[in-house]
């Protein structure tokens, strides 16, 4: 198993480079093989070359800020908040290490629903503070 | 900061507290003044009364398999594949965690959808061996 410190300083150059669009070195901390899964579309993406190219593809003028990261051994969690022009976005990502590399990233992109009826005795609506959804 | 230990060992028996619908035994593991986030609805539960009873009164007959568990001091992170009738959903859960109790619980319910166009080049779809979603 990997180390967590070293998972956290890879999670966190990860997320780094990929908000800096500093393809060259988030494509140096990715593994060959990697694998990239969507589980909310069945996607999956698989090697690096396709990986970054995807990454450096994604259309729109998109910003993203990290405002959860748990490490554990060799995996991490995180969450985001996603901007893209006015449309602001969660992202939820598992990642997987090994030997140094990320191997492993599953996505997940929540978006905003109604809620069900038959909980307003319990529940307030009122806007999250960590996670931003919603036009800006 | 809860030592990883504790908490894995808490955020554990909550999630089995919760699948077994032991209402008693998971009361006991969340603080008087726990916070339930939901940020998809932006729907906040205050309060270890409320928060008990919106589980025991969540409608269908549910079971719930947690799927990924992350521990980072005081914080966990969990994935799982929660099962009502025929539908198949994915959780995905933040937990706080302080004097031994859960303080604090952000949820998150990510739906299936299509996926845009223009990455097709790149992609495969394949459903997920983890995270299932879909009628059973």
């Amino acid at each position: 198993m990997a180390d967590t410190e070293q998972t956290r300083a890879l999670a966190g150059r990860y997320f780094a480079t990929m908000a800096a669009r500093d393809w060259d070195a988030f494509a140096a901390l990715v593994a060959e093989d990697v694998v990239y899964e969507l589980p909310q579309t069945s996607e999956r993406i698989t090697g690096r070359d396709d990986y970054v190219r995807f990454n450096r593809e994604y259309p729109g003028d998109w910003r993203l800020e990290v405002t959860r990261l748990l490490v554990d051994g060799d995996t991490a969690a995180a969450s985001m908040n996603f901007t893209v022009g006015a449309e602001q976005l969660v992202g939820l990502v598992f990642l997987e290490v090994g030997d140094g590399l990320v191997r492993r990233v599953t996505d997940f992109w929540p978006e905003p629903y109604e809620p069900p009826t038959g909980r307003e005795h319990l529940v307030e609506r009122l806007p999250g503070t960590t996670d931003r959804f919603g036009a800006s």
